[in-house]
């Protein structure tokens, strides 16, 4: 199909949007619920009103725009809060690109066979936990916890949204049947260095990746620096220095090309020049989008911290403070996203998303997939955030043509 | 020679001084100039005094007890300041022990070839930097810096001593040609485990560590920990904890059973678990008693730095933040007292040094030893510091035949 987006006007509307809660150093602040959230949904709900598509917001707050009626409806959008100082196209310009794709559909007359609806989910950054809207969309959400939910300084969700007429107690109300959803599609910036390192436009995301992060704290005992023969030794971070790089190898060896392992936390006492250190404690954090795999790096790393203790005299202490399970990719919305691209004859890699998202939390109920498009040096959650517009308009190309593959096909 | 210390009087004497500057957890306080350190040096000299041994001052606060006149004399010492909250054997049982020794060679009235002569240095501990007694005494002290010496405080030693009456600008004129020391000899606790380990009562002293200490800064580049490849990473952290690994090994393979490398302090920055950390520092501290031997570690442990950075992607900052030449004590004392260990039918080890003493600054100028006696679990600046006194008994007994022999053969 020869349609295409107008980038003209897809820009106008994301310069629009990057204007709201923008800072200082031209980032932007859009935390869920502030005023800056609050003007940046008066401005969508408008946009898609200007549209035609008849806004709606639900009780979580989730604003959609859809465009024809009927049976199972398929899904585009991503969120439009930020993280603090963070930057415009983080999730703006996959709803932006998803409104942009249905008022493209709709100008052309094109017939459907399942409607389109496009999508802004509510506090997916996580100012109050993350992904609220996603979680009561599909029934993650529950009643009882709801009351729970704060931010950072102490405020209750409830009664941020009550500020604004809104009763978060009425959020699991947002439920949708997920037979109801033939199909959800997130265009997002990659936020890592892959598509613009090999000068490729389009990235078939596979899966979301899991999260395991283990506190480790290795004991020792501290010794005189000057006194205490190397062989006498119980030194913490000889046991924390050797984890790490076995760790590294560990998850290189036993792994996939897309696992990573990151200790990006690491703390030493006493922490003196002369002094044997006794204590170590370190963040180990495992990302994988297989399940199995991640579990098996998971146990073997606890089994090589044990050890690699032992093999230096330590003791040691794993606690996991983080879990989350990955997320496999439909491969119908990912054969749609390839087709697309051929179609419009970019390349495009195979990779998997390994920053958390809602398709993750979509693709537990329903048929999600996610088109990256790249991230200038990988940057993200910052003012340096940056995609050209050139790779915005090809991204969205492929999201025009994914949706009307999806919507029109059986 | 059938000549012993008399012990009581010695554990009677180490008793009084200990109660000097006692803290409320049974460890002592005594840094030079304090309240507690002049205390102790109106009791020194009055016990000095009481052994009719004439007491004396020097300019540098240094203070002396002589048996008999002329020749090039036999010296005997160490320091009786502290390190705060530090234990009562360090430094005192040398004093105490050679003031012991020289009362019962004048008792028992033994024909000497070389004068005898007690010393105890002032602040060999650091208050003021550390060594300024021996380094008057042995000419290191330089005018033009005692106007610049101040303790952790802000405290001049100028003012520090002019509270007590004395005039720390004539310190240098404590200096004494080397030509007119025979010998010096240092009894002291061994601050390590080594001796009691191997349950031997003697140390006798090679020679006194050196100390090599590097700041060593790696510069990576910060990353998600979600969206970097492992391959594309430059993790400051790798590199640190690469070193930390390969540098151990290095000090092993190309050191002496004696080397010593630290990494005592180890610093990662942003520092949270879902970032790659940008920069490392880390202190890198070589202990070796032989120059060459440490001049060795130190280049190839430089190297290994720059090395592991280029591998790893990173750049590397090593700066010198400590350095310490090694000083080898003298055959000759060190043949005397495995002589006495052998007449009083004591096992020795030959053993380093691993912790700054008297004797390595006057071991610069003059033929210089030490003598260790054993610490328990090597403790030592720390209220835990403790030796039995049959340890202490036999030590002092070694150094009393060791003198002798010193003092009245050729």
């Amino acid at each position: 199909m020869h349609i295409r987006v107008n980038a003209a006007r897809l820009m106008e509307d994301l310069a629009q949007l990057g204007a709201i809660g923008r800072t200082a150093d031209g980032g932007v602040s859009r935390p869920s619920w502030s005023e800056a959230d609050l003007q940046a949904r008066r401005w969508l709900i408008d946009r898609i009103a200007a549209a035609e598509l008849v806004p709606r917001v639900d009780a979580a707050g989730n604003i959609f725009g859809r465009w024809q009626s009927g049976g199972p409806v398929v899904m585009v959008g991503s969120h439009i809060v930020s993280v603090p100082n963070g930057g415009m196209f983080d999730g703006a310009t996959g709803v932006l690109a998803g409104l942009e794709c249905l008022r493209r559909i709709k100008e052309e007359g094109i017939r459907l066979r399942f409607p389109l609806e496009v999508v802004a989910f509510t506090d997916e950054e996580g100012a109050f936990g993350g992904f609220f809207g996603s979680y009561a969309f599909t029934g993650v959400l529950k009643s009882e916890d709801i009351s729970k939910i704060r931010d950072s300084t102490g405020l209750r969700i409830v009664d941020a949204m009550a500020r604004h007429g809104m009763d978060a107690m009425q959020a699991t109300t947002a439920y949708r049947d997920p037979q109801e959803i033939r199909a959800y599609v997130e265009l997002h910036i990659e936020q890592g260095p892959v598509l613009e390192t090999h000068r490729v436009p389009v990235g078939v995301v596979e899966a979301v990746v899991g999260i395991r992060r283990f506190g480790i704290n290795f004991r020792g005992r501290a010794d005189h620096a000057g006194t205490t023969p190397m062989m006498d030794r119980r030194d913490a971070l000889l046991g924390a220095t050797d984890l790490v790089q076995q760790g590294r190898d560990l998850v290189l060896t036993d792994g996939t090309p897309a696992s990573l392992l990151t200790v990006g936390v690491l703390h030493v006492k006493p922490g003196a020049a002369n002094i044997v250190p006794a204590e170590v404690y370190l963040t180990y954090e495992l990302r994988e989008t297989s399940a199995e795999v991640l579990q098996r790096l998971a146990d073997r790393s606890r089994a090589l911290a044990k050890d690699v203790a032992s093999a230096w005299g330590l003791t040691v202490c794993i606690e996991t403070i983080l879990d989350i399970e990955p997320v496999p990719l439909a491969e119908e919305v990912q054969a749609s996203v390839v087709s697309a691209a051929e179609e419009l004859g970019l390349r495009y890699f195979r990779l998997p998303a390994m920053a958390g998202h809602d398709a993750q939390v979509m693709g537990r109920v329903a048929r999600a997939g996610m088109i990256f498009i790249p991230s200038k040096d990988g940057r993200s959650h910052s003012p340096l955030e940056f995609t050209p517009d050139d790779d915005i308009e090809r991204g969205a190309n492929v999201l025009l043509l994914t949706l009307l593959k999806l919507a029109t096909e059986a």
